[in-house]
């Protein structure tokens, strides 16, 4: 990756360079305190194991609105027309991306290009846009992590994309895809992802779930097959959101898209893209989606962001919690990594006009995972954490144990080893001593 | 079944009797307004479709302990050894089953019987109980609609039953599984219910699910296993919930659990047993629950109570709330039918201390069952609803539409459909018009 | 109030007359089944208890939008020019009142007029609109029920209005409240509310809440004199949310709003507003936030919604659960009635976009409203519920009782009084006797 | 404070001696890391800042008993009868007070001493353990932070204590708060504390809200009169909780406590013992609870715990949050410290059953608040926080702002100002600044 930052035309963000680490003693908002992309954790750099990309949506296009306003951010990439805009908003985006040192990037097709009702414009917005876009990515080495298709911004996707009840819109929501899978591969993007925003009911009253999700598997399996048929050879990624903007998403959780993965054999070409956010207002901590998913051989990347527990709706604000980033990192670490990245879908506060703070935002995010990153390995390498959590499971690693995990005893034979042994002892779980040993390797220099 | 109440060596609710149908006129809190069992809606009577029953553990067992204090009910049936105590509530229960007319009850082995620490012991005070309760169900008519084991209260299971870490607890739960499969086979059980209540975590850090899920899928394989062997017929019911008491529960929610079973093979033998507190724990409401369970086949069975949006926990309210009712009966009605029926998992609140309280509740809770049923029953049969919901989805019935959910167009087709065909016609989704529907069903006489 | 609709120069609602009452067994989608306005309940018309007015901003100006997608209801009085939109807008609006008979209508400034950055623009734009809708309330009958400012919509208010910590803002504000209060007084509006959508934090690290409490008494303070210097003669009517669009609002509840009026001298002139909606985002049931303004005197008015439990965000649906309204109307009934009215803040679902839908929606929860009257009526007259309820306060009406009740008794006394009286008979709390009592005068015609 | 620890007649914490202050590179589990109670953070020593409190109940009493399950920790402090259990567990907790080096611990009535249905009795019991507890403060050091009475685990609280709607029982209910007034100022105590756990209702359909308040406040009054007639100084404290057990509790949260007290006329007397988890419970962080109660001159003391975000009911686990620790030690040190102190009202996991789990769950939480002191300290004192913060309000400083903030202006003069000054100028509220500076002063060393 190149050092020097790109800046087209105009330069966007002037007074603010390559973004430096300074380390932890510096006060400096415009350096990492620990992002430092070479350092060597375990067998791979910083840049390696946390693959950061930073998206297009809340960063460039979105302008900070809200249910009770609308946006506040004046983005200095603002023109009359729809495509002046984009053409201005694709040099921001890879101005930011440079000089902040992210390595990919991810975008909806109408981030990216102006939306269009009719068909051929939209796909010739796109086609023009990501020609551009393919030339800045050249230019600055930045790579695309992910595409998808934004099918819940227009009102015809208002009962749904895929599983709307009418069939022309489910015909329409394929143009979109068919176009962004395309664009996906034209800037050789390594992932795709489905979002499904409306995919999900308003009401179960006037809803046929059943007959919803048959659909939803039948788009997917069409759009595996064209992706596979244009030389796609990255994952499908489905991002699990439980409600909102519809009461309920059929994308609840990770468990319920691994069933229905499974259920309509896609879980080979599909995995899970899972948002923090996401995984708290389902009801599970962000570390236990994440989970889920990765014991369903399921993880494939994240979004980085975080809720918090007051707000019942996705804030989206950008991850500087260190205890979601510790426990998401020892999830990824145990998988040996992820085969996508993580993609800050987090937007600066509606507050926080200044385009410096975009910047600050996305130092603090990767300052956080990178300290969770550190700590997360510590504990796994450097301390009894493993140890620990293994032991608690030796029984069933030999004799009776390890032949009831291979299903190789009866309910009767288990009934005879019981009568046998006596009360079994009481074991600690010493939740305490974990919770004490994250807070000690997390505060250690 | 006997019209005239079971009444054992001590009668112990004097001064009621046979719960009569007195129709919505009646001011009387001892009878019922909308329960007329033998009252016909479409095919059956309300006694078969609602197939109520009783549970022994809320209402004979448990004296109404919170977090914070101990119970308050005084039971007549209490004496100071525990084999009297069980003796002398065997014959409370039953007068109160046929008392209140319900056809069925539930049991757990140590609601019926004492627990104990000693297998002999425990499988003996069992076996003796058992032979009470067979003797007592020929009396009365009224039968089991399904039994189960209690693997969470004994501290042994604190960590778990069946995913406990430590093989010597798995065997122990064997013990129990074992002998309640046993006795409600014995006592001619339709179905055998399998409630994980601490199958789950206290804390993440110490705990590996992947390991514990699968230890669980042997653990119920096994229990299967034995109950084919012997005879047992009925269905194995798991129940979702999502928490509490561990922080997080496996058998999180509908979706959760058809994809566990899947997963393992078990969705011949096993359906679900749904109750609605879990439900709306989980983040969903109790109809869908119902409607994902019912979706994939799985729908077996239902614990008839409710929470409400302001408690975080399991409050297990007696079902009044008329807006659950329909919605459980739309499911139910819809599907067919129960192959197992309308369990009272419900306790009358800590405050309400009358044993007549106990049948007021129950009273109430089959009240708003019967209504839900006729209203369902009118909505389904007399109401525009169902042809409402199904001209949704017309587009789907022929031609291309159908193609698509026959899985035979690709994404290109689509497109190409897309392009012929304009900008999709908006259709509203006349949510409120469903919503006034309803009322005016419920409120018409 | 006239009983043919007012119409304007073109017919809004074409196909729509005059919503009738055609009682409970209409099957006629927009006639009220139990909204009978001249129905007397009591010693009232059904009128003249609830008092409904229908709401200038959901109904008539507000799309559709969420966070996710824009608008979705194509308005036929939308044109090209704002102004020429307000005047249309205006047309429609009173049109609508008239077809469906509501007495009274609510607005904020901008909802009604153009806004404009421009001061003595947006003055002299709401002066022109406030002389129609003066017209039309003449022409119609219709009055106003009460006038608000909207202080959240504009980027400027982004941190707050009257809370916000740049004085420049705070001023700006001011120009709005005096405007919008003068226009309520033009129009003969009974009451002046305050909504503080962004009178709260996003943020605790950079707000000082002591201070911004501070301001916004200063600020009602001088709203208050300058209402008063006007001859306003209504109430101030405070509106309490607790969150949404901030992260935190002030007004949280109404305990939060009637300590802060009471801190700051403002009882007298202010009161509450309470939203169904808001009060379950607050952590409590409606009834019980209407029940604690209500207790402190200060219950004014009601902004008829709902939410649903599963988002945790404001979903302002328009009200179709009878508990809802039966609660409401007990507690209204209870105090004697309401200084404002029964205001519907609520919006048709964004997938609801026929015009018909607008009509549907209001009737809906009229009817669930006038069906709430009626029962809340019967079971406070009829029935035993309050002989009930007053009965276990029984022993504070004389005696011992009536002298604690009165602070007459010392600590000493009390235990002296408990050491001579033994272990306290325990009284059942009867909760499922009330919730069968309150389902039995629902259901009975 | 005695650096030898306090053993009795039995050694109960065999092998565990008086917990070391190690430094943050140690590594064993029974050391304090961040913990140094003679280290001076400004003008302070750690233990003066902090005022630990162990609890009596959670620690000594509590076994870990849930809803489903009764406790599981076997005390070696128990015997067969209730008084020679009480007098080994006051010799078993003043050995853990001395060993972990708390200088305070808090008790309820009956905690201490067995309790008993014959006042007489009851009474006798507590005075003999107050004995024994004066002469181990003797003999540690250790002093009584605050005494309480529990009123809500008899039955006969169960419809309520000092709100209960029999007077019999209020009466009763004095009888407790009397004799535990009276321990409190035998033993000492610095404060006194209401927590009412069953103050509230669990159907507000068989609830007069607005007399059972009227009675509280009347209960109140009269434990403050006799408290001051007997010589107590300190404060009394309320404990807001919003729920649980009851449904809804009258002491909700600090902003309801406060408005309460202050009609009430309680305000001079009492002040608040803010919990974390009762603050998550209603919907606040909680660190806005303890701001609102500081605000409000009524932040006395803390009940340092914490809950999760995915369970809805008071977990009560050991604070290791450090993000909980630094925002309440930025409250406190900004208010100049608390009167009354740092109580661990929190529990051991009900599956961390060794004695040993009980020393480090608190070494867990001594050193999050040690280190959160430091951390907050140092954002006050050497970050540029505070200047910040303080900026933002610049404007209200001076001119025409300060003139605001005095109430000197009307609101024709504000619009004045207005009209003047233009379109106010756009200030970014910086969130995310101030989040990573609170991780940057986190994570330095």
């Amino acid at each position: 990756m190149s050092q020097s930052p790109y800046i087209g035309s105009t330069e966007y963000f002037p007074g603010i360079g390559r973004i430096p680490f300074e380390g932890a003693g510096s006060d400096n908002p415009l350096a990492f305190k620990h992002y430092d992309a070479d350092k060597v954790v375990g067998e791979r750099t910083m840049r390696e194991h946390l693959r950061f990309a930073a998206c297009y949506w809340h960063t460039f296009t979105n302008a900070g609105h809200d249910p009770f306003g609308p946006g506040t951010r004046r983005f200095p990439w603002e023109h009359p027309t729809p495509m002046a805009t984009a053409e201005a908003r694709v040099d921001a985006a890879f101005e930011f991306f440079s000089k902040l040192g992210v390595p990919y990037y991810c975008f909806h097709d109408i981030d990216l290009a102006p939306d269009a009702d009719d068909i051929g414009e939209y796909e010739a917005n796109l086609q023009h846009m990501v020609a551009l876009a393919g030339e800045r990515q050249q230019a600055t080495g930045v790579r695309l992590l992910w595409g998808t298709a934004n099918l819940f911004t227009h009102p015809r996707y208002m009962n749904g994309a895929a599983t709307n009840p009418d069939f022309a819109v489910v015909a329409r929501a394929a143009v979109q895809v068919k176009a962004a899978l395309e664009a996906t591969v034209a800037l050789g993007g390594e992932h795709y992802v489905f979002w499904g925003g409306r995919e999900g009911y308003a009401s179960l009253h006037n809803t046929d779930m059943k007959r919803e999700l048959g659909h939803f598997a039948r788009f997917l399996t069409m759009a595996r097959d064209h992706g596979r048929s244009i030389g796609f050879k990255g994952k499908f990624l489905i991002e699990p959101k439980p409600m909102e903007p519809m009461k309920h998403q059929y994308d609840f959780d990770s468990a319920t898209c691994a069933g229905f993965l499974r259920a309509h054999g896609l879980q080979d070409d599909f995995m899970l893209n899972i948002e923090a956010n996401h995984a708290t207002l389902s009801g599970h901590t962000f570390e236990h989606d994440l989970q889920v998913a990765s014991d369903h051989g399921l993880l494939g990347s994240i979004d980085a962001n975080r809720g918090n527990a007051q707000n019942g709706w996705d804030t989206d604000q950008f991850p500087t919690d260190l205890y979601d980033t510790v426990g998401a990192m020892l999830v990824v670490l145990r998988q040996g990594g992820l085969v996508g990245g993580l993609n800050f879908d987090a937007k600066a506060r509606r507050e926080s006009t200044d385009m410096q703070d975009l910047f600050e935002a996305h130092i603090g995010g990767m300052d956080a995972f990178a300290r969770g990153l550190e700590v997360a390995h510590a504990l796994l390498h450097d301390s009894p954490w493993e140890a620990w959590r293994a032991g608690r499971y030796a029984s069933f690693d030999a004799g009776a144990g390890a032949q009831f995990a291979a299903g190789t005893l009866s309910l009767d034979a288990l009934r005879a080893i019981a009568a046998g042994q006596g009360e079994p002892a009481q074991r600690s779980g010493h939740q305490e001593r974990y919770e004490n040993l994250l807070n000690q390797y997390l505060l250690r220099a």
